[in-house]
């Protein structure tokens, strides 16, 4: 059997995202700190919703589908910070003054020990089969080692095995490809918010499957509850919300780290809610993705893997793999990592754990010194800021003006408009960066997001962007 | 300007996919050899249609959506051959009594050459925007030596653009990307037959996309017509067939070399084709497709990659390749290669070239010596070989029966049926694989389909699966 939490439903199927597997339990899960548990200024009565990914579509393309016009949306709206970024990259000598980025969740602390590893003489084999047209399930020297991995690192009581693993190149891909295969076009997944808003894509974009949010929110309502909270009750709402605007709901997407919260779900909540699904967990309708971007710092690999005792799903996805498939060369690589058990426990898995609590320590003690409050989560690569003061008022559009702020002073951000988050004025934070990158190199250390505590709006970094966002810090943007 | 036929069309697309760059012009374009040039057996009506690519869909699993069921089904029903392979792959060593692969379309020459150059200590490198999450339609360093590539060995009169090029992980990816932005659900892409039938599934299976077929025959009309030949006449026969279904055709595909003909259009077909589709070659709605696969021998790289000056196009592929993207590593890997102009010239073109000539010189004289008819075309990795003869009756029922009769016996083909080829009997024969693997390491060298010309039935290879069919190649199967 299998350690992760299962769970059934009637006419469901449930993806649990696993994003995380070492150990950071050292991070307590804790209440918000700082202010963020009072109530939000903005009291908002909806408890759930089904997600319109196209709202807000607008568009002119002529030689485009209705649905490309759609995607190549998507792309023009979301991407947009991104972009930014990736035109005006920081870099501490190239580009001093270029976009510093808080925004997108990646572990880049670790490249020098990936970078050692991935370049040493066993990476470079190079056999015929790799070349060629692969079993598309993934090569199976790549899913039994996958199978070994998370058979180890998630302490399963059986081992788990190969024929249960498909290899795709990306969570991403296995999210669109599991949406498909699942769902009828326009049926949808339950999912707490807030969110990492990608998935909205990933189901929607190929798949035509749409969200029914289970809005939770910051307020405690009582000794044993914490912001953000996820409860049966709650889902038991948002499916009767989604039932009643006529949605069928297939199943319910579980992101464990919690993404944006950090949160690590209890087993205790996870078989309440998988209970909620239905009575009994069910493997057959359980079906686990692990990726390696967040991991092992390696999104740019591109490797996702879905984990289904199901073989008619795991079937359906791998016909659709064709389209998600993996170069057998980094399907080698991937695989020498994962066996390489001595590289995995005595080098990276400590070494990457105390430069996580290194720079998750060093962000939130300088969040709290600047007053800023946040929740103080046990994982994931990021912090759940809470900006809400910062806001003239309680709305989006304010939250976007103090995001586009950041983003004109060469901060990446996400705001959490963009997690579905109900409440205005929440931003993700990532932390999981180099500290020359948190600290701009500079002594004393400073984040870009503080730096004004440290020093007054000094003249000689004028194109530093976080100065004047740090100046607004002190009240609302453009006060 | 663009040295690639360009197509422009009335509300229509097209995709113009080059499977192959380099110069096999020394493979004459021929007629028919032998009899296939004899009218076909069974005189089959009708000229067009539109796809049904479900039409012998069934299935019981319940945890599946409709399409989810439909998306497995082709799993199962399409890829027998091909998992059957996989399970027993012949080698002449561990596996001397294994299926024998003359289906698959791959080019097995230069794994050598391919293999020394992958090895090599330049490939190794590892920088960070490597392992991160890249600019989506690939990393530009990629995306210019792809522009610069196409320039030099497609001849363009003016550079090519990286901006125009968009990388995925795979042709495949780029067709059902394409179809997803181009179609809306339900309509067509018209396609000449017989053609590469993987492309029903990839406009198919996420884009919903079905494809109206420009039936061919191997009947010679005229002095000037060839086998299978593609007429304006065809085309609009087609065309004005899909429309009378109710069936909206938004463009034109053409694979050049055509698969399984082994064609190369000639400029001025090109011409003709593009002026049906509108009365001038309009760039903005002419999509070139160009994968790695074939002209480099590594299909198991994934590497595919769309040519468009149409940025709305270049934009909701872009949008989509989150769900098609390439590592990283691979990315770097195969710039190196494509920089690598000295390999490229003087050692993998010329020596691919030599090889390619002398295995399709091999095959092609096994065949006449058989006095089995084929088509000996331009270019391609495979033969068109015409086994009508062979057929008790001229159904695809008994073609699919003398297919199976080749997998029993350990040779894997590719029907004629899977191409949507109108006559019964036909079959592609793939010959670019190693000589020990077409002659089975024989004294004197036997074609696995021929091998009885060479030696009687003989009993200490009875798991030599050839015997057995080329008993029968004397006569109908199980006559």
């Amino acid at each position: 059997m299998f350690p992760l939490p299962q769970k059934e439903c009637r006419e469901t199927a449930t993806c649990l995202g696993l994003a995380s597997t070492q150990d950071m339990g050292h991070y307590c899960r804790g209440d918000v700190e700082g202010e963020c548990s009072r109530r939000a200024e903005l009291k908002l009565p909806e408890l759930c919703g089904v997600g319109d990914p196209t709202a807000m579509f607008s568009s002119a393309s002529s030689c485009l589908s209705s649905r490309g016009r759609v995607i190549k949306w998507f792309w023009d709206s979301a991407e947009e910070g991104y972009r930014t970024y990736h035109r005006d990259e920081y870099d501490e000598d190239k580009n001093p003054h270029g976009v510093v980025n808080l925004g997108i969740s990646e572990n880049k602390l670790c490249f020098d020990l990936l970078s050692r590893r991935l370049t040493q003489s066993d990476m470079l084999r190079v056999e015929p089969p790799l070349l060629q047209y692969p079993d598309w399930r993934g090569h199976l020297f790549l899913r039994e080692e996958v199978a070994k991995f998370l058979s180890d690192y998630c302490k399963s009581p059986a081992p788990l095995k190969a024929e249960n693993v498909v290899v795709l190149n990306g969570c991403a891909s296995v999210f669109s490809a599991l949406a498909t295969v699942l769902c009828e076009v326009g049926e949808a997944f339950l999912i707490p918010t807030p969110y990492y808003e990608g998935i909205t894509r990933h189901v929607y974009l190929y798949g035509n499957v749409r969200l029914a949010y289970v809005y939770l929110d910051s307020e405690v309502t009582g000794q044993d509850t914490c912001p953000f909270q996820l409860t049966v009750e709650k889902l038991e709402t948002a499916l009767q919300g989604a039932r009643s605007e006529g949605v069928k709901v297939k199943g319910l997407i579980l992101i464990n780290p919690q993404n944006p919260l950090g949160d690590i779900y209890s087993p205790g909540e996870l078989q309440e809610f998988l209970g909620f699904a239905k009575r009994l967990p069910d493997p057959q309708r359980t079906h686990v993705l692990w990726g390696m971007s967040k991991d092992f710092g390696m999104s740019g690999l591109h490797v996702g893997t879905l984990y289904t005792e199901n073989q008619d799903v795991a079937t359906a996805v791998a016909s659709l793999c064709r389209y998600h498939g993996l170069s057998g060369l980094v399907q080698y690589q991937v695989t020498q990592l994962l066996r390489d058990r001595d590289w995995i426990n005595c080098v990276y898995l400590p070494e990457n754990l105390a430069r996580l609590k290194a720079a998750h320590t060093y962000v939130s003690e300088e969040l709290r010194a600047l007053g800023v409050p946040f929740l103080s989560r046990g994982a994931g690569l990021f912090i759940w800021v809470d900006l809400r003061k910062y806001l003239r008022k309680a709305t989006f559009e304010e939250e976007r003006l103090l995001w586009r702020r950041f983003l004109d002073n060469k901060v990446l951000l996400l705001f959490g408009k963009a997690f579905e988050c109900k409440e205005p004025g929440w931003f993700r934070v990532v932390f999981s960066d180099r500290p020359q990158r948190l600290r701009l190199g500079e002594q004393p250390p400073v984040l870009p997001l503080a730096r004004v505590r440290w020093s007054p709006p000094v003249q000689h970094r004028r194109s530093q962007p976080s100065l004047l966002l740090l100046r607004d810090a002190e009240g609302p943007p453009g006060a």
